[in-house]
Order: structure tokens, then C-alpha cells, then sequence
């Protein structure tokens, strides 16, 4: 264990879990009876109400492809604005919240992807029964129900609904029924911890959904405004890095993640039996994808993931994470990859800025944090330098030693006060703390042609410039301390002439939580993986 | 072991591959000592010219990003054409081959990402030198090197080579050597069954590299016209695939591949040690998207890498594959999904034939094949007619029982001849044949809302609509004699309001092989994993 996360230690959360498993099992028999019960009386309502068709829970075997769907017919929630005033529509979506007033009056507020508009369901001879009103005021939220009704502008505004529009309920019908007593609930999962404590100052106590919680039930946890933006941020990333480098000349490889031996050394492995052969999980592509460049790919890069079966349980690392990965030839210099990184993440972080506003204000709003500050052309600043100006603000410093956490997020604040910028390239770091593969530099073997790039003080990307040359590739893993019999496939690819390249990785969930100022990479991975946790 | 492999068998495999090392092992060592003794004859040589400078192996100081680089002084070898004329340029590639007219003059030709241009080295007074000639004629294939050079148009066409101009070279280094001996030859490894059969029939025995040895050196095997038109190829498919589903309003998601439990049940998984816990690989990832569409994602699409330990040694199965996912919301129907798939894979086919006809003729020249027979609107056929044109050609047939692979080679025939299209999509699968989250027909339930879709009479994509009701999930998992208890967190997923869905799976490098009309998924995937094989 390397630093125990603040939110979470091992002893809390199995506890936790058992605890909330007899808990969720109490209450599953309590809402599967009141389930049966909600179900009869409301057989023998529909049966006396001439308008029973209107609503109701619809049979499963209206839902197993019995029609034909035309598109068409469906209007998004977001897409309801005032000008389809009178108009009809049919929506989809979750009854978010349902509020009865009196007996002839409810309103359900319908959420469809983040949107959400409310609907109001009135008595009404011939159109709506008391009946539906009853139906709809007992729908268990998150349920998700199919709405038809007509759009009208209310001369107030609506509080609590990104839309501005009601629907005036004609039919609504329950496609498919949550549990009546959710094991979270998805507004005490948006809450921000200055809700929670403004509130307490107030002498109230909010629900605060622990992180723990959160993933036993992510989908339920997946719901909420800022997880919808997190998860949409975390595609664009991918999105981005794809799009960005296929309009630089490289193209998408698939590197094998079952391999003989150990990728990279160094860190742990996840072993495996590969029909009677010892195999392990990939720590990384990077063999493979150096490879690639040997077989004249001349660019490539990689998504996927990637595995370390490290026993760090902090708030940044994960036993599987995705890695985004990248492969060049460079024609003279290591720089040229880091021209690549620069031009590729202010790219990035332009267009997530421009165009995941609404998200990124989703994420803001339960995670307050600042905008990313970066330059428009990437500080590069070189290890030495770097060890000065720590060395200066008194921080003890190994000068052919790596930085720890603590030396980084330090001089990410020094960075920051003297640049003005929280994303830098740090190079030129010493040789003896990078992997046996990368090029030490020409004018002093102390150092390497190496970097790592940072934001707001955390590493996201390692990177350099390879050894190309057979014979000192395996000077440098032997003098690693690496057996070189385990890497012969590797090294022999170098012999059949290799041209001199460098290349990156990337942690996609690093990008993500760092870019938005998270506090943990769990909250940036849909179903994380570390030390103690294996489901969902 | 399900069907044996034309190319390869076991112990024919094993052998070749024990042989070929030891042979491996004496070519090196014989070539160690012929290039010792090439580079301190060189030595002598270039102390005696004064024009030593203009050429010569690159030490490696030099190419450890010793100069920043300025990449518009190269110029690439596709872009070498007659308006060049006269100019002098800088390329880097490699020798391909070598060839010396006498003491005063050497051919190279260089080759990058499949283009070629002839260079043209002549002796002359105070610019090249009778000893770089000799350099350059004996410079090993495959050998990387930057050649600066005037650019000129000779009166007669150039044969064998991509570019009709030559470059007079006036300055010649080599980056990286490669082995004077290569493992396997690219001229060998490029070459067409039809040119060999023609050679034998003409009386010349012409080396054939078996699949075996092509994927022991793949490095090598990749720099053919042929393979760097596949994985070209191969990364279209993948970004097309990205592309339109985003288009269409899908995000990528990231499932994990490390899961307590068999991910579907089933064929055989990777299982490994977690930290103490039993886990095993995903075989696919089925759930978690599910899983995803009941946390609001609406619509996803995967990539990724998915696991079988089937003991299947056949021409179209991996141990290790990628898998392009897909999953969405559906309002009505399964042919909402079977709408995504007809429309994105007429895209890919149409951007496949119009943007990549280089490519595609590269794939050709080495493994000739027939353009894809497709709609535009893609055929759909009931498998009860599916049954039906079987039996009428005579096949007989279980109605109720999957197609067996000949079925399906037949089947695909049948459909070839009666509605011109290699493309389409089976439907209405017998529910028995399907995994237990499938939906069955409303009206029928011994079919399933379920398809398959076919290139070339074999199947690339399964899809359906899913079981999104968690008590009749149970049912069905029951039903197919699944232990409901390791799908806990799977089922109860759809607990809390669960839109109807569905979705599918496709296999990149089936795709990738039968658009292409390939024999072997082998030659499609970069580094593949079969039972048998495990590097490199």
C-alpha cells in the first residue's frame, strides 16, 4: 500500500459492503411485497377506469419487438423548447421526481440523458382519470415511462428543470419499473460536499454518498449530472487523441495484451496460465508498438488497456487503466515528440473548453474546481532546472534521483507562480530512474532523452526517444539488472534496420480527472479496478 | 482442436519454429563476423578519401537527438515527382536493394511506406567518390539511410519502383544497419501463389514463406505491399466504426477486462489470480455495456480487446481479438440496431473501395480477390427462410439448431445467387442457439429478437435485443443452467429502471479478412494468439 485514500481504507469498505448487502436484501423483500400490493390494487382500478388506457405498466411482450418503431415519432427531452408550443409529443426518459397535489393533480419531472423537463398530469373529463393521476403520483422514481402529451410555456419559470416547457400529460405509460427504495439515491449522489455542509451549518444532515457506495451501484451513481459529464469528457479525450494523430499521419494498432514474460519489467505483473505456458497481462504496448515502428508503420498509436498489478492504493493508480499510446520515427530529435504532445493537448484542452461547457459546468457544479491554465505554446522545462528551482524554494533534492509525488506537486506550484501555466513538459530526466529502452542523451549519459508532462502537478505522460540499436539495447538491460534471454523477439526486431523513434503513453483517466480538478481516478473510471476492488 | 489449419499444424509448427532458430543462430554469427570485418575495411577506406565526409554509417552519438530537428527540410518519397526536377532533397528510407554497374556507379532503390524511388549513385570528380560507390553497393537490405540528392526525370520509364523519378545522390548515410541475412526476404514474403506456381511451371523454384515464419518475423512480413495495405486497412475499419457511431450519438466507453467470474459463461476463459481473488479475462464486453445503458449512456460503442480460451485452431479464430462493440437504447424494435449496422457498414465498404484503392490493390496483387457483392440497403432474412433455402438446395437442417460454418458457407451462396449480395443479416435466431440475455420474439418464443450478419458466407457480428427485465433475466439465466448468483450485480443492474436495448459485436480482424477475401485471421491481426502461439 502506498498511501491509503482519504475516502476509503481496506478495513471500512468490505465492512461496508457486507453491511449494505443485508441492508439491500432487507429492503428488496420489503419492495417486492409492496410491489404485489401497489400491482393489485392497481388491477382493479383499471378495471373500472374507461380511460385505463392511457397509463399503466406496459407488458413485457409490448417491449420484445412486436412493432415496427418509427423514429420519428420521439421527441428528445432536450429538444423541448417553446417552439413546439401545442404541439404533441411523445418522450422517453426516468420519472426523476413525482409530486402529487391533491387528488387531481401530479407532476413528474422526466430526465432523459442530463435533460429535464417537468410533466403535469390533471384530471380531466374524458382525457385523464384520478386514476392516471393516482398511477403516475406512485410511480417509483427512476422508472422509466413513455410520455405523450402537449408542450406548453408556462409565464413563470421553472425551477429544477433544464427545460422551460411543461408537457401536458394525454398518456404516460411505465415501461419499466425501478425498486421503490433505491440503494442510493441519485439526488443525494449530485450532491456537492458544500451542500452537505451548508446544510449541517443550517442544523440539517444531507445524505453523503461515500465513494464506496458510489461504485457498488454505479449505474446507479453513472446518473448524475456530474458523472454524465465526467463520462462524456473521458469519450472526447478519446475522441480527440484519435482524431488529432490521424491527422498527423498515424494510424491505429492493436497490440496483444497476453504475452510470454513480463512487458517491461519493473512492476508487478498479472500472471496467467496461457494453455500450459506461463503468460502475463501487458503493463504497457510499448514492445509491441516499437515494434510496429520496425515494420515500417512509421506512426502508430494504441488505445487499450493496460494492466499493473501494483499495491498501490492511492487516489491515482488503478490495476487496469486505458492507455493511450504513441509510436514516431523522429528524424533528429526527441523534441519532435514532444511537438506532437504540445500541439496534441492544447488541441485538447481547446476543445474540451469549447465544446463540453455544459459538462464541464455539470462536473463544476458537484466538484467545484478552476479552469486548466496552459500556454498556448508548452513550457518545456529540463530536469535540471526543474531540481534548481526546488532547490531553491528549499526542497532536498537527489539531482539523478526521480521526483516524488510531493517534489512534483511542489514544483507544479513553483511552475505555476513563475510561468503561469499548470501543464509542462519536464525533460532531459536521469537516466537511471527511466526504463532500460530509452536513448540516454549524446553530451552526458547521466540523463536521458526522456520526459514526463504534468498537469496541475500530477505526472499524465511518460515518454522518449528509444534505443534503435540492437547491441545497445541489450548493454542497457543488462546493465538494468534484465535478463536478456526474455527479451530476444524484442531486440531482434532492431537488427532488420530500425529507424531512431520515441514516442508516449498516456493515462486516459489521469487526463480526465486532472483536467477537472478531481481529487480521485476512481471518479474517472467506469468500472475501476484496484487492489480491493474487482466488481462490478 | 475444431478444424486444422491448411497452413500449419502443430507439430509441423514446432519443428519449423526449433529449426529455424538454430539456423537463425549461425546466420548471426557468421554475419557478426562478416560486418566486423566490412566496417574495419571501411575504416582504411574512408581515411584514404577526401570525399569521406559525403557518406558512411551514422555513429551513434549522432542520433541521440544530439540537433534539433527541422522537418520541412525532408521531403517524403510519395512526394518525389517531376515537379522536383533539379531540386536537391532528403528522404530517409531504406535500401531495398543494392545493385553496382561496374566500380563507378550503384543503384539503390529506397523505399518508405511502400513508395519507392530509384537513387542513382555516380562516381565524379569532387562530389562522389569510387569508395562510396562501393559504400553504397554494399550496403545491406533493409538498411535505413538518408540520401540528399538532386532530383532529375529519366527519358524511359522506370520499372519497379512507385516514383518515375531518380535521385542523383550526392550524399549517402546509413542510420541503421540491418543483418546482411535477413530471416525472410520482403521480395519472398511479397510474393503471389500465382508467381510462384508460374516460376515452378517455368522451371524456377521460388521461396515460399509459410504463415508460421511470416508471423515469427513479423517486423520483416509487415513491410510488404500486402501487409502494409492490411493493417492500413484494419485502422480504417476502426475509425470509420468510430466515427459514424459518434455521429449517430454513440460514446465510447472503457469496460474492464479483469472481472471476478466468467464474463458471459460459456466458452472457456483466461482465469488468473487477483490479489487473492478468482478472476478471469472478459470474453467480452456484454455485460458492462448493458451495464452502461442502465447508467444513461443512451448509447456506447466499445473497443477493445476481448478473451477465449477455446482450443479452436481454425482459420478464423483468436484466442485474443479485438472487438468492436456496440449497445443502445431501443424504443420499439430490434431493427432500430439492425438499422445502425446496415447503415455503418455500407458507409465503411463505400469509404473503404473509394479511399483506399491503393491499399485495396496492394492487398490484391499478393492475395487476389473480388470486390464485395453489397446493397445499398442491406438484405435481412428470417432464419426460418434462411432454414428454408437450405432445405430446398437440399441441406438438411435442425430449424431449431444453429447453422454449423459449412451451412453457413452455403447458405451465403444461396443468397449470392438469389439476391447478389454477400453482405447481410440473418434474424429471428432460434432462442436455444443464443446466450441467455437474449430477448425472445413476442411471438414465438422459441426464436429470439436476435441476428448474425454475414461477409462472404461467414459470420462477422452477433447482435440482439436484451432481456432488460431483471426477473425474467433470472428466468432465462436459470433456464440455460447459469448460477444466477455470480450475475448478482449484473441483474440487479436492471433493478433501478432499465430502458429496452440492444446492441452488438463485431470482429476487426474478421472483418478486415473477409472484406478482403483472406484465408487466415492471422493475416489480419498484428501479433496473433492462438493455442498455439503466444509471441512474438
Amino acid at each position: 500500500m502506498e498511501q491509503v485514500d482519504e475516502e476509503s481504507s481496506q478495513s471500512v469498505s468490505k465492512k461496508a459492503t457486507k453491511k449494505e448487502a443485508a441492508k439491500q436484501e432487507k429492503l428488496r423483500r420489503r419492495q417486492e411485497a409492496a410491489l404485489a400490493s401497489a400491482a393489485s390494487s392497481l388491477a382493479i382500478e383499471e378495471e373500472e377506469d374507461p380511460l385505463a388506457a392511457n397509463y399503466g405498466n406496459v407488458p413485457l411482450y409490448e417491449l420484445q419487438s412486436k412493432e415496427e418503431s418509427n423514429l420519428s415519432d420521439w421527441t428528445r427531452v432536450e429538444e423541448l423548447t417553446e417552439g413546439l408550443k401545442d404541439k404533441e409529443v411523445l418522450i422517453r426518459g426516468r420519472a426523476q421526481t413525482t409530486r402529487a397535489v391533491g387528488k387531481n393533480m401530479a407532476f413528474v419531472v422526466v430526465r432523459q440523458k442530463g435533460f429535464t423537463v417537468q410533466c403535469v398530469v390533471t384530471a380531466q373529463p374524458e382525457l385523464v382519470s384520478r386514476q392516471m393521476v393516482k398511477f403516475v403520483a406512485g410511480l417509483s422514481r427512476e422508472s422509466i415511462v413513455d410520455v405523450q402529451g402537449l408542450v406548453s410555456v408556462p409565464s413563470v419559470p421553472i425551477k429544477g428543470t433544464t427545460q422551460q416547457v411543461e408537457v401536458q400529460v394525454r398518456k404516460l405509460h411505465c415501461i419499466s419499473k425501478a425498486l421503490p427504495t433505491l440503494p442510493i439515491n441519485i439526488e443525494d449522489a449530485a450532491r456537492s460536499e458544500k451542500e452537505i455542509e451548508e446544510a449541517l451549518q443550517a442544523g440539517e444532515q444531507l445524505v453523503r454518498v461515500n465513494q464506496d457506495t458510489r461504485l457498488n451501484y454505479r449505474v446507479l451513481d453513472m446518473r448524475t449530472p456530474a458523472n454524465q459529464g465526467i463520462f462524456h469528457i473521458q469519450h472526447e479525450v478519446g475522441s480527440i487523441f484519435r482524431k488529432f494523430l490521424e491527422s498527423e499521419g498515424f494510424q491505429e494498432i492493436h497490440t496483444p495484451k497476453l504475452i510470454a514474460g513480463a512487458s517491461e519489467g519493473g512492476s508487478a505483473v498479472f500472471k496467467l496460465d496461457y494453455k500450459g505456458q506461463a503468460a502475463c497481462l501487458a503493463q504497457s504496448p510499448q514492445l509491441h508498438k516499437q515494434m510496429a515502428i520496425c515494420g515500417d508503420k512509421e506512426r502508430v498509436f494504441v488505445v487499450g488497456p493496460v494492466f499493473r498489478a501494483e499495491d498501490s492504493y492511492t487516489h491515482r493508480h488503478l490495476c487496469e487503466f486505458v492507455g493511450l499510446d504513441a509510436e514516431m520515427e523522429i528524424k533528429k530529435h526527441y523534441s519532435e515528440v514532444m511537438d506532437i504532445i504540445d500541439r496534441l493537448f492544447v488541441t485538447m484542452f481547446d476543445h474540451l473548453n469549447d465544446k463540453c461547457k455544459k459538462e464541464l459546468d455539470a462536473v463544476r457544479r458537484q466538484y467545484p474546481f478552476e479552469p486548466l491554465k496552459y500556454l498556448r505554446k508548452t513550457l518545456r522545462l529540463r530536469f535540471e532546472e526543474g531540481v534548481q528551482m526546488l532547490k531553491d524554494a528549499g526542497v532536498e533534492i537527489d539531482p539523478y534521483g526521480d521526483l516524488n509525488t510531493e517534489s512534483e506537486r511542489k514544483l507544479g506550484q513553483l511552475v505555476l507562480e513563475k510561468y503561469g501555466t499548470e501543464f509542462y513538459i519536464l525533460h532531459r530526466y536521469p537516466l537511471a530512474v527511466r526504463p532500460f529502452y530509452t536513448m540516454p542523451c549524446y553530451d552526458d549519459a547521466k540523463y536521458s532523452n526522456s520526459f514526463d508532462v504534468f498537469i496541475r502537478g500530477e505526472e499524465i505522460i511518460s515518454g522518449a526517444q528509444r534505443v534503435h540499436v540492437p547491441e545497445f539495447l541489450e548493454e542497457r538491460a543488462k546493465a538494468c539488472g534484465i535478463d536478456v534471454n526474455t527479451l530476444t523477439t524484442y531486440i531482434d526486431s532492431f537488427r532488420y534496420g530500425a529507424p531512431p523513434h520515441g514516442g508516449f503513453g498516456v493515462g486516459l483517466e489521469r487526463v480526465v480527472m486532472l483536467f477537472c480538478g478531481l481529487n480521485n481516478i476512481r471518479k474517472t473510471s467506469l468500472f475501476p479496478r484496484d487492489p480491493l476492488r474487482l466488481a462490478p
